[in-house]
């Protein structure tokens, strides 16, 4: 069972070959290049304005980087892990194609400020990536809240029949979560969006250098307030993986609730055919693949999130290697959470319901006994005793394989001398929905202001979201 | 080795007693009943007001809560586990109190919106006091930045000597990693402080409540928007957590460094006695055990993080029972926070530090090799080559084992030749710390700056943190 | 919303005792004092065996750490955590006991081995309580597996219905899994049961003690090997947590299915009164509530486990006072874990199943699709083409409303013409069962043989964890 | 900021696209190919063994198997990832080039019992190939000790000196730990190596297959005892994680150890020129970077860890999608822990202490005062008392810059009468180190001892580790 090349030939050739594979860093943080030449043509101009370098010197520089940037765009780049990182692989060729002013460059900064600024510009454009994809999800939502505002559901607490509510109210439910993901990512980008350029190894540097220009150049909001924070704060990356697991979170409930519903003895969703698959071996499956992948997908973003919280307790200042490991974990978390999002917020759009099927579940679960009991309050009794009261119905119509609503009148009146006839209207399901109408709560007036606010929401965040391409 | 009475007699007493054990969480939500009791209380008016109680039940109801107060915090409340939990503990002595109009209280209202309610006002309130646990340690360590602005340090990477910095501005580094701790604290209060009163058991409810009412009364900023979200968000707890364990991996990187540095070989520090202990059988130790603790207490808040993210992962809506475990892990986690910002500001205060053996250090690690490489570049060379020149003159004083500083012009001179007189005003260390001018570096203004700010903050932020008890 | 009573009168007295209770440990670790006692007599037998004390100060001690043992029995003894932990504790009593010679108890050994030694055999006591409830686990799953070896239920892929089983298939996949669960236990213990004792502080001790000696008498299997580790290693709690979490994990699988099965739209099962509860709202509920607070606490085992994880990671040799934190986890993790086990043992035996509604939920998912492709190879054709065929057939009868087996002979041969009269013997569902002859599966003859394997293994393991008093 | 590209222009086909790349496991499992391809030779030629198949067709599908193997290794295969997984491209390639009967090949199987075979043979030689990692790195630790078994070092707790210890005691603690990771390798295996083949969809098969026959093939030792559980279980995975994990944390504590020793002010190593590497703007740099990097790893490893728990937890049986996220987390950790292992083991054989300093760092500590007190008792003290003299005599000592070894005997006798002359040969380091005669202590024959150990346990396992390459 085993392969024999393992362990053997410990030539320390082949041990060096292992150590740059180990400590190398390209295969990850060359998708940081475009970012890394930005910061770099900022760096250069800042140098001209402040008198380090010629404005020649510094045309040359931003040229060449141009070009680089052209070059690895049309794959005509050759990376080498020898040369340990994207920083010097593009500044390596940027010398070869502008000669020795190609090592000006460096003056006033150091890997350390420069990795910091290209992983914060980068996380930023992620967290707006994210934020698309959460506008798209809560459309999805929305859409389908809208059509569904009369569809009954079975409200659930503890997976049991509780109340009756609208699809729509549920699914606004979801609106609401991936909201607040929202506000999080706005939250955090104020803390991503920090230059931390200037800051060269550790301690800022003798040259005369501008960080504020350096930093409006890029984009980004504020300047680093502390050099030797700057260099080894990896805050940004915690709560960016933070961020995005809560949001897994949610999609991993919403999909729990599309696996359950999508099984036949619920029946309450057709899963739409591109996101469902066969079985190689039982020809009648059509099975959730999507929703199943995708809350399993949320384990590996808490697994990421543990990763750098581990990899940063009782780190002493200030750059440690151990920070080069920041990295693969939040390009991960990325690539699952948009790709996630992306597809959710499509499938979401093309969910089928089947109404009929959610309105039997309801019925064969008592859903109306809170109104017996709320209407034995009305009628003078505390709610304690309603309660009681109500119960021993529900026993009473369990017994003889009846719903609430199709019990006598004197049946009812038996247990309690206060029930009238008026109770059937109280027993009614489109009813007992209306009858909520607390703001907020699943009443249809209720559910239409909230769809209301969602919609704004949409028009308001929609410049920023999704260009006018929606 | 082992206990002979697990595990037999398994009589269903002993299992009912066993399953009333693990179900109920009077033990754990007790410690909300301020919270529970005030909720009840402006629930109670908001009753009144909206005519579903007389004024005079909501007196009685508020007139007999208060008494359940007072028992409560006079020791006199017999707290019955067979009542599962607080508010039903609550709840059943009103009644004994108040007599039947007890009962009414729940009119309107359900345990799944109580609980959320009570522990959101708990997770406020616990924020509020690490809010002031970050202000008391800015002003720790920005009283000892202030006092050590001229105080020169080894500033490392990778634990290695790399240049000298001012203990202040290392300091300092700190001061804005628990800034921005305070930050995310208010970010998290905005989703927080939201009211989930109104909600009920999950759809909302047919009396006709005043949510904005009640969540005014209680300080809500907020009210909710959708009742099956208001019932199973725990959100606000993982976000609470989150930042929490944040909090401590800095706490953690800070004693990482007073170990360090209380080591002999360092000597950096000595730790106040009060906050380190003796040997029960070496006579000559003094060990950190405070930051020791503190470090490791940086695991137990990430493990109730990850305990709550799984705990949530792929729940159904609404309210499930699984929820009841969000409680433990932040009261947990809000014991260790707590104290651990008290414990550790007082430390800071008292830290002292040892100017000498900082200096010893940085002299016997070539600190001034960056100044060297800086000054070839001012004479003109690329930086690249600067560097590599660096490096031979490093190399050469290493082996003579003397400082840069120590070589002679000659012996400079042989290396390159641009190298002048002047390069000994370069090396020094004091020199090379003024020099670092640029805004957030470690230069004696910039540091000057950073602490003005810290200052300034501090002053702003004192009203709500510290009472003008300081 | 806020308290006002912290954070301010920050006097020097207040912060000493919050250092006080932040590091003593008696609130945790008196939980070993039968452990730190037995060590301590075995200690001083020990002692005097080789001569370092006399036999009458042997005596002395373990006669008054018997009376010390009486009175924390009786609870007649004074915690007092100013002695910081539980050995300072037993010792200072016992010096009061038995005078002067109290002080002789420590020479030889120091906190680090005694602490690691009260610990491992505390461990080791839990993982033998653990083994039991495992045992009582499989019984009953056991029982109910030979109860319901004809109960047919739909087995489950992706949630979705794949093929016929029997319920007693699917619980005996649980016996698999806490059986793996009992073994891991077992290895587990081969590294617990090694005793520290006579590493003392970290390097031995210069007293010719007989750690073998010691060992022995407190009934561990091995000594250690190096003092260093012998008094930093915590492998042994890691493991048990991990043993701890893999086994709480499959209890939340169990749980999810109760839960699910409980759920009236499956209406597999009817939970026992004892482990239901009701709703405080809605009179008809019946909630799963032991098995979703189960299931929700696997979370925090998972928490304690990464907290540990965290703890230990790139901690220096020998002792360092974070590994105080590895106590509360496990003790936490203990009590969860235990009573689980004893919990969800005696609900599996009262758990009562609903066979009729399984076989309806059964006949509704065509799960003899696959018996039908089956036949086709049967038949002669490739697998993949007996696939597409039946893929069409079942499209045919979902379109008709019927089963695969209410279809007409002409209809089938429509499809495929090498279909025949036999094919509805194929198509029966209690013959598909007994056709998976295969050892392991879920034909009646190899459920019969894993029964009778589980029944061998329960007899087997019956003295070790069971006493007679099962 | 921002890149434009994402999120607009939501066609089907984009999403098609996404989807596919969603849940297409090509990319993951193809590693899995040579396991793949000999679990289906195994499987071809029990059919013909059965009768299923002929001998003739059975010998067609082998030597098919064989050429699609060839062209994998060869890289003339083309592997399509809308074939989704690593069974689908292996067996359409195999129909190409064998025909029709190719579709034979899945008879009496399901892709559930394949990957779970595939996947538990991958596993097993994962873990075989970490067993010779750690052998190789026993053997490092184990060449070092044998030179430095003379070497004395201060033995540290809390990080504070201690007692005086052999850096082979120091170094042989780590074997200890070490040994203890491969003895979990070795039960981990027990549950790894069960064939799952039989257990098809999860129920089993009509098949009269036997699968004994297959899992002798394939070298597995066991067979699946439950289908349902064979084909869910992944507990296999989550236990091979736990044990790199675990050996991560031993790495880790040695890595911190490591960069520690580097730096200057402790100087007890110099890492050899190939694991450290300079800095780019500090030309006096050496920095740790292999051992920081490893140590940041740690958290990688524990990441995978939570987040395959997490898949795990609450999952229903059998098969659902989720487990499709197993894999990466492993292959990801094996990577990560093989070449740690690989690298660790070869810097540790080549790593230069120097004893100087490591002398010079026990002198200044007081190493001997624990010799003090243990002296103090010899001549009759109890030791509590022998404590607090010594503890006096250190505090005299320090006072006046001494060692202990330098107060005069007048000095010592003015604390305690009942010191003498014969006091400065118990105070003596060498000595001190030499009367730790215990067992597993540091003392010269103890060390020497757990050395032969070693010894004879690297020869015993060598066969099985190493071949006879090392």
């Amino acid at each position: 069972m085993t392969d024999k090349k393992m362990w053997d030939g410990r030539f320390s050739g082949e041990i060096d070959e292992l150590v740059l594979d180990y400590t190398e860093s390209t295969e990850v943080d060359r998708c940081f290049y475009k970012q890394d030449i930005a910061c770099s043509k900022a760096h250069a101009r800042m140098l001209a304005r402040q008198g380090v370098l010629t404005e020649e010197e510094a045309e040359q520089l931003v040229h060449g980087l141009d070009r680089v940037r052209s070059e690895i765009e049309q794959g005509a780049f050759v990376w080498r892990k020898d040369l340990e990182d994207v920083h010097m692989n593009v500044e390596h060729r940027l010398t070869e194609l502008v000669g020795k002013v190609g090592q000006k460059l460096h003056t006033g900064r150091s890997r350390n400020d420069q990795v910091a600024a290209d992983f914060r510009m980068y996380v930023s454009e992620k967290l707006e990536s994210w934020s698309a994809g959460l506008w798209q999800m809560i459309r999805g939502l929305s859409l389908q809240a809208g059509a569904h505002q009369e569809t009954l559901l079975p409200g659930y607490t503890h997976l049991q029949p509780a109340q009756p509510v609208t699809l729509a109210q549920h699914l606004l439910a979801y609106v609401q979560m991936f909201k607040r993901d929202f506000e999080r990512i706005e939250d955090c980008q104020k803390r991503v969006r920090v230059s931390p350029l200037g800051a060269a190894a550790l301690a800022g540097t003798t040259y005369p250098l501008d960080p504020a220009f350096t930093a409006a150049q890029l984009g980004f909001d504020r300047v680093f307030a502390n050099s030797m924070d700057a260099v080894s704060d990896r805050d940004f990356v915690l709560e960016g993986l933070f961020v995005a697991g809560v949001i897994m979170n949610h999609l991993s409930r919403f999909c729990e609730e599309l696996i359950l519903w999508s099984n036949p003895n619920f029946g309450f969703l057709r899963l739409p055919d591109g996101f469902a698959t066969g079985s190689s071996i039982m020809p009648q499956k059509k099975n959730p693949d999507v929703p199943e992948l995708m809350r399993g997908k949320a384990g590996q973003v808490l697994g990421d999130l543990v990763a750098l919280f581990t990899v940063l307790k009782g780190l002493p200042l200030t750059y440690n290697r151990d920070l080069q490991e920041d990295k693969q974990g939040f390009i991960r978390t990325d690539k699952c959470l948009d790709s996630s999002l992306r597809i959710m917020a499509a499938m979401t759009k093309v969910l089928v319901f089947d109404p009929d099927r959610m309105r039997r579940a309801m019925k064969s679960g008592f859903l109306n006994a809170t109104e017996l009991a709320d209407y034995l309050v009305h009628k003078g009794l505390p709610f304690r005793e309603a309660h009681r009261i109500t119960g021993r119905l529900v026993a009473l119509a369990e017994d003889k394989g009846l719903g609430l609503e199709d019990l006598g009148l004197k049946e009812l009146k038996g247990v309690s001398r206060v029930i009238d006839e008026d109770v059937y209207a109280a027993l009614d399901y489109q009813a007992a929905v209306a009858r909520r109408k607390v703001p907020g709560g699943t009443g249809f007036e209720a559910v239409g202001f909230q769809l209301k606010e969602v919609e704004k929401w949409l028009e308001d965040k929609k410049g920023s979201c999704a260009g006018g391409s929606v």
